[in-house]
């Protein structure tokens, strides 16, 4: 019974990244304004995240830290959102996210805005754990940053 | 920007007692089987529920203890609470509510089922403070448990 309403579902394998400095190619990759909010977190990375952007709305739960990780996401219609969203009110972030194709691989680059202006992160998705493993990562990346709580996007939210 | 498809979401003020015996009219009322579980749940009874019945799926936002709650819930379609229900593995209880019309009011006979099969629990909801504090609970209820955490649901379902 898995429904077509699912965006992702799965183990996601990824790594995080500081930015040393932005891209050339910045102002031709696509980009949004994400918005999102905590309803609930735990330790061991559990949590419940709602995230919009101008093209949707989401819940998302996630459990687990480092690069693989559980991930339930479901779409949200405007309405269900907005009943939930004031749930987050104090644990939330925003920031604008620039998607970047690098090789066979996506980056996304995320600058933050408000209270974590001037910091810039990107994260890279695997299809799995061997492209994870020997993944070179391009010269305008910073040091890594996978599983370090302190740049979680759920620590910068709610502390 | 409120939805249609809200079905509650506001302040919360019941309260909750054990069950001495079995009200004669039990077999009566209305009934219905409930399972839920929790996704992620914080102190200050913060704690993201979904739950199913055979009528309907829910996802449920609550904060705070005690007679007085924020709640926030949702409808899910069936295909939004199968993907997000296997997050609640090992976080879920099982129990039979019994819909009993008190007075002007409504009382909520859960009968819990496996794990904690033998332990009954009554909650009344009240549209307001004044009816809440002058409440003379029927002489088939027992000690008044309200915001003691050993019988929240989120406690028997995760402990």
């Amino acid at each position: 019974m898995r429904g077509f309403e699912l965006t992702r579902n799965n183990r996601e394998i990824e790594r995080k990244f500081l930015v040393k400095s932005l891209p050339d190619n910045l102002k031709q990759s696509r980009s949004f304004v994400i918005e999102q909010g905590y309803l609930a977190t735990e330790s061991a990375g559990r949590q419940v995240r709602l995230r919009k952007t101008d093209r949707a709305a989401s819940l998302t739960f996630k459990v687990g830290r480092g690069s693989h990780r559980e991930e339930r996401e479901i779409k949200l219609t405007p309405k269900q959102f907005a009943a939930l969203w004031p749930g987050t009110v104090g644990r939330r972030l925003r920031k604008v996210r620039y998607e970047i194709p690098w090789k066979s691989l996506l980056i996304e680059l995320d600058i933050y805005r408000g209270r974590h202006a001037g910091l810039v992160v990107a994260e890279v998705e695997f299809p799995d754990r061997a492209s994870c493993g020997r993944f070179k990562p391009p010269s305008w990346f910073g040091r890594e940053v996978t599983g370090e709580k302190r740049y979680s996007n759920v620590r910068l939210a709610v502390n």
